[in-house]
């Protein structure tokens, strides 16, 4: 086994993440999308094709987009499309340079998680868990949210709505939720995207089942 | 590995999802029936043989049985029995052209949701995430339901009951579910049906442990 | 993979299960104890040893014990010690010739169901779902109940419980459950009793969360 | 197969428990590390390296430490830094001498079990499960608690309130929890160490979701 997700070809890790992902049940169906920015050419990046079942991902199923204008630059078959929360990654990787992976889940937890606050909250604020550490918060008693954002069938409003809220105030944690759908996470490689996946799932799992 | 359920032979197929679902506990014991249209026949489709562990299967445990007439057309040993939930089956192809897989499981999660409605429901609300698209529903905000069926011993008695209500009322979702018992999911394919499968009992999840 | 259980040879049948459960959390550390009637001395079964991680046994990890008289018949090893549980199987294959697979573990749902009673409760009622049918109840709305027995110290003071219980009223359902520890299922084979555990775990992790 | 976690070479046996360990959600990301004393040098300990994600360790993920003064003895890279954790992991084989394996989890059971104590308990009472034996307790009602330490970023100084609270009153059980963080397990072996990990995440479990 390559130590870390970043020493396998980056098509063969996505295959990789998704069937982990799938199995543990954050990407049901064809649900989520993962994507990694080009090494080659960093102002695009590669990103799970539409409708597949993602725990029978293949090399192939990727699709290389323009991080700028949104152009498809590469695919494997000419019926590929890109995943349809495209728009959503394309803001991450614009907003965020050190940004080299983006990886969205829809998981029961989060969608737990979320339901608990108020209908109109915009954060989840996270309990001081040890774990939040993982996320790059080291204070004594953190006092931190996850961004909610609402789930909209114009995803293309809603890549637009993060794009505002993080020009005007960047995000503390490199994460951010959105209302009864699912977590996107990113980080500067893919291993670290994936561990901060697991520890967003961990705080959320915590707080669909805590007391009170 | 393949890349779609369907590249298998139908049969393969079916012994992979059986030993999928009992991993997750979905086909507890010898729970739950898996059926696929036959491709050569399709006035005909194959069901899991009655009373075989379902983490156990192989590619004999299977049945032909005619769609129109209930008839065995086909078996590997003259034991073999279909299933007894047989005729549910035969009531989702009879009225639904289109579906070419039909899965039958138990889940907890099944009953637990079902069990946080009232004792006389004949349907399950669905919550407005994001896994609804899943099922083909995409509205902004989706108010669906699953057919609920009371479970009765006479099992040609739920399917009649199931046939009676879906030619009145069409279903707007590709599942129903019987009170107590478990979810009935089916699609164009079987790998449509495993999504939706999957997709249904992530919802399910989130109802049996949704706040309030 | 052999179709059933007891298409294996018993002692890695037993290994099999005893890995099986473990990845489940249902035999945790050195949990529970596994045993099959012997097939050429029916009045002889083998059981799990005392004190060995149940995901990592193997075939030497048995001994052979009279079932009259308690007596260790055959063993690997002259430290292996058996079971301590192992009156509480005695008790069964006395009581129930039919049986030749008696199952023991220990759940995190079997002590949580058992709890959601008043503390001195002697029967666990279950509920009316489908699964109970996967225990021989084909009733349209059964009302049975799981034996409960209170966990003493003194293994043997609770098989005596067992036996007078069941020789004054035989058990309706093939299994017991004992108080804060976990349930014990028997069968005529060892594939029966395996699917009968997974049918209690469906239904004791039902009783644990359920609603109300 | 080798039948005890010991049995293999002591840095496989920690990358074999480090893998299992994260595939059930007990080192998300790069949480928790663990520890096994030297066999040859048993003034020293090897621990997992800091900062590797758990579930890809390899043999070379470890440096040895002097149980004594802290220092780094022998590392396989320059770069490589001991766990946050080790004060912690160094009082533990001071205090005991007859331990000589260390592990330390987070797991979102431990965090939630300690959440529904009094904000400021100092232990966490267990129920009288009949798993508590497997951490050497074999009363009929037990009555005891797992010593509870607030989670404080200052590491060394969690592990000089475990040494004053242990020096005082030698604990009864061979574990100990960190408030919103996770629990220490300790045993003289690494299969001893592993076991009693699963015995207590099970009583955690069990608190975590318990009724009342």
């Amino acid at each position: 086994m390559p130590q870390l997700l970043d020493d396998l070809q980056p098509h063969a890790a996505l295959v990789e993440i998704a069937r982990d992902f799938h199995r543990r049940g954050w990407m049901a169906g064809t649900a989520g999308n993962l994507s990694v920015r080009d090494g080659q050419n960093p102002a695009s990046f590669w990103i799970t094709a539409s409708g597949q079942p993602k725990g029978r991902l293949d090399d192939h199923d990727f699709l290389r987009i323009g991080i700028a204008d949104d152009r498809i630059l590469e695919r494997f078959s000419d019926g590929a499309k890109p995943s349809a929360e495209t728009s959503i990654h394309r803001v991450i990787y614009q907003l965020f340079p050190e940004a080299n992976a983006c990886l969205h889940i829809h998981s029961v937890e989060d969608c737990l998680a979320a339901a608990r606050g108020a209908a109109d909250s915009t954060e989840l604020p996270l309990p001081p868990l040890e774990m939040i550490k993982g996320l790059g918060i080291w204070e004594e008693h953190p006092a931190v949210s996850l961004p909610l954002f609402p789930n909209w069938q114009d995803v293309p409003a809603i890549a637009e709505a993060i794009r505002q809220r993080f020009t005007a105030t960047p995000p503390v944690l490199p994460a951010l939720m959105i209302l009864g759908h699912g977590a996107t996470v990113w980080g500067q490689s893919l291993q670290q995207a994936y561990n901060r996946v697991e520890i967003v799932e961990f705080i959320m799992n915590y707080l669909a089942h805590r007391p009170g």
